[in-house]
């Protein structure tokens, strides 16, 4: 039965359906049938990207503020020049739909010596290399492609990580029957006895308790326990911190929000009534090297509630099958009614670092004074964007106003991720101010980028903070070594090579920096503020982190 | 017994014994002890890349020209951005020794939860994804380190293909006794009868021939047999030609070389000539869809000899262990005392298109024009570097000048492959001029590379052809569609974005060329030309490869 109702349609559908908007990617030979389908889909709409790394960078910031992202690439050459974008949406749960465009299915059985393959007539290296960064893979055909699809978008939700699609450039335009109806999420499973026992134990250990806090992380965001969080802090008063990869999470204005938690190099009354609990309920925490010091953190297993995705560990004990949000949520009700015992947590006057005291508008810019003028510039709603570097480290000492983003890829930590990662969350969220925070070094691996954003007309506001090659790597080893050194590129004219229309400046001083916030205020044009910092200063905490880091590698 | 002689000199001498001089890749922390070994090397330069995936591009771009080259990544983020890189070297079979800084032994053992992994402890997941693309892969450690180093070195010179080392942070600092004495490197397998039958049936073949033609391609170059080949050219007379992958193999120079075969859209005189030989010698040849117009070759199999790497075919039967060079010497003599017998080739006039005939200068230029400038821009001893797309088909028809060397991706065709691998090769060869042809659309992909050809004042000359998008997936599908644009740039900007010091001009019309090309012959720097080409006009051959792939994509 001939239709006009092909495959390409129904997966467009489905990925509308979720709430995917756009198809980041590349084109390609085998993809330009499917682009077609996309061009004249009603809800979605293409986003050629410069290269197929920057593109899966956009679909995992899109991931971060949309319920999920998709990505198009072609056989060989794009997937595997996105991998390691997706091997990021991968470690760090983010639910990105992979599409591979590959060769006619009777081409790949008949093992044909075709481009953008190895010659061997062997098509499934690509999968096997996919398999180790998705968490469910499939090779679409005419038959299966109505149950797979389903079955795929279903993991990705679930799982909330990539999974991988390859559609065959005839299978694209094959008969389906089927529209899509509703698609059937899946459930986290939830053990009623399990429970119980969970709630009995933590309510034994709450009771006694003088010292309560809570330390949240990023699963927390991925497992959609945002809400639950924060009308649980509302209600009850916790001290409570974040990691630098959870950070945004929590309200930040909040007056029991602590700051961010980093180990052993934390500010001091963090780390305090982070680690002097004597019960610590932990939501969605992982503890990694880079933001811990290198796990210099002091938490004793005996006093933690700990609040995995599926399971939760009191102690030594594990309460298997109760979702994240349903424990947060039993909590909450568990603490109202036990709080009245519990020490009174003393009440932190809210740590904005000072503006400018003492700093002469002509004296030359350095990290500090930096963070302190985008503390004053941030504003309710932002997302604030950062790379691996002097950006996130020093954007970790931000106190966040309420309803805003923050972006920085930590546990992963790929350089360059959030120059692209920007441009999809400007994507997605058009209407809200997104801030990209990134060092010369990180910024030079994905530039291109940047004339996708002045393409479409997109407004971010991006400080690239020129501190001369890659002062995070000269912190850790290295200060002087060429290595670390960049090809010095004049900043300023980029944005008029990629594109135009776009408010560029190039700071140095103080009151420049004071002007260009000021003009930034009513400006209606993508702004690229150059910010000139001294090669060796670096944010304090980037400090103490790099010289944990630089020890343990060091170390034979 | 501590020594100064580490696990990392072991290493380096080795890669400057096989005749590496440069080491490309970007820094990371889990690589920085080492590379503080590469900084003082005698021998070895560090070439540091705006990003990982450039980096193997040129590291490809570099073995094309050098015994081998090497890359240097870390673990995980730098890897994987370099895979696609990789995998093209995998394919087209260049050994890049490609080295991965890892964490230290004790912390993968213990499973720590580092960044740039994925939080689950497990750290072999990205050599299982080196394994698709690479002949060998190795960890290594102070023990095994001297003997896995040589095996993977012999292992990449004889396969002509990647291989995959993880050098641990401790293990760079590990002592070793062992200074590097000579490498012994693997020789093929020659079987003293395979070789006699093969001889035997080769005359029988020959003997009764009237019309003898040899076809060469890219293998042919990659095994060594380019010496052997036109030395058996210069003696004999064979009409002769090559694929595309294997342009510039040949002396196209001498009378008998046909131009490029490709299948039905071949010239028709190389398409006689080819096809209609009693005996066709292939040496080396793939016949690669991309490069045949969809496998439209007619060439019969009982009527060739067919030279591979380890073995030769003639007609159905089969002769092993019989190396490359080996058999082409071995015919070079049996061809000598047979060429009488043969049918005199016709000598075909040389076919160097005319030079703007019934031109006007002020008129715009178009692919006709621009291509049979370059060809009279041509020098003996260029290196000629071409992308996927309009590049590297217009260039097909060149007659390249004695000493050429040619680079097209033809076979992995990763577009955005040939800027940074025109990096690597003029770094491999300072002293010859490198002309690198890069459509805009492919240009977009790895423009930072442009910024490290500046920065270590190398004075390529490249030719951007503008010609709005994708024209190469125009010609495939799509046309007008939007996702065959791409963004806007203001291309004779960038070179000044990106350094200084260099040669920038702007052509649209055919007297600005012929301008510009005079003015080149004495400029000492970098020269970025942009070349403005109507948007739909493509070389012939394009357009007809084009369509065949089309047709082969839609079919249902």
């Amino acid at each position: 039965m001939a239709s006009n109702y092909k495959v390409a349609d129904y997966l467009l559908d489905r990925l509308a359906q979720v709430g995917i908007r756009h198809l980041f990617g590349v084109p390609g030979d085998f993809t330009l049938h499917f682009l077609d389908h996309v061009i004249s889909h009603p809800d979605i709409e293409w986003m050629g990207c410069a290269n197929e790394l920057n593109a899966a960078y956009a679909a995992d910031g899109y991931a971060r503020v949309m319920p999920a992202a998709a990505l198009l690439t072609t056989v060989g050459v794009g997937e595997l020049s996105a991998i390691n974008g997706i091997a990021g949406s991968y470690a760090e749960y983010l639910p990105v739909i992979h599409i591979v465009g590959t060769p006619a299915l009777r081409a790949q059985k008949a093992g044909e010596l075709l481009h953008h393959s190895f010659g061997d007539g062997d098509f499934s290296h690509f999968s096997r290399m996919a398999k180790e960064v998705s968490c469910a893979q499939t090779s679409l055909t005419a038959e299966n492609a109505v149950t797979e699809i389903d079955r795929l978008l279903v993991a990705a939700l679930y799982q909330r990580r990539p999974v991988y699609l390859q559609l065959p450039s005839d299978v694209a335009q094959a008969d389906v029957i089927t529209h899509p109806e509703a698609l059937a999420l899946s459930q986290p499973i939830l053990s009623p006895s399990s429970l119980q026992a969970f709630i009995a134990a933590a309510r034994e250990k709450l009771q006694s308790a003088h010292r309560v806090a809570l330390l949240a992380d990023f699963l927390a965001d991925r497992f959609g326990a945002q809400q639950s969080l924060n009308n649980w802090l509302a209600a009850v008063n916790l001290p409570h911190s974040t990691l630098l990869m959870g950070k945004g999470l929590l309200d930040e204005t909040h007056p029991l929000f602590l700051g961010t938690y980093a180990g052993a190099v934390s500010d001091i009354k963090v780390k305090e009534c982070i680690e002097n609990a004597d019960v610590l309920v932990m939501v969605g925490v992982w503890f990694v090297d880079t933001i811990t010091a290198g796990f210099s953190q002091h938490i004793i297993q005996d006093n933690c509630i700990d609040i995995q995705p599926e399971q939760v560990r009191i102690g030594r004990k594990v309460f298997s099958q109760i979702p994240m949000v349903t424990a947060v949520e039993a909590l909450h009700k568990l603490c109202q009614s036990l709080q009245n015992e519990w020490q009174q947590p003393v009440i932190i006057p809210p740590s904005i670092t000072p503006l400018s005291t003492g700093i002469m508008s002509h004296d030359w810019l350095n990290q500090q004074v930096f963070w302190s003028h985008i503390q004053s510039f941030l504003r309710p709603g932002d997302i604030v964007v950062t790379d691996q570097g002097t950006s996130c480290f020093g954007a970790a000492s931000l106190k966040l106003p309420s309803g805003c983003t923050f972006i920085a890829q930590s546990l992963w930590g790929s350089i360059g991720f959030s120059l692209p990662a920007a441009y999809g969350a400007q994507v997605a969220q058009p209407q809200r101010r997104v801030i990209l925070l990134v060092g010369d070094g990180a910024a030079q691996l994905t530039i291109q980028e940047l004339g996708s954003m002045l393409r479409d007309g997109l407004t971010p506001i991006i400080f690239l903070l020129n501190n001369q090659g890659y002062t995070v790597e000269r912190a850790i080893h290295g200060p002087q070594q060429r290595y670390n050194d960049i090809a010095e590129w004049d900043w300023t004219l980029l944005p008029l090579a990629l594109g135009k229309q776009s408010f560029t400046r190039r700071v140095t001083q103080v009151d420049q920096l004071q002007q260009v916030l000021a003009d930034l205020e009513n400006c209606q044009q993508l702004a690229f503020i150059e910010v000139v910092l001294p090669q060796m200063d670096a944010p304090e905490l980037l400090i103490n982190i790099a010289k944990s880091l630089q020890a343990r590698n060091a170390a034979v």
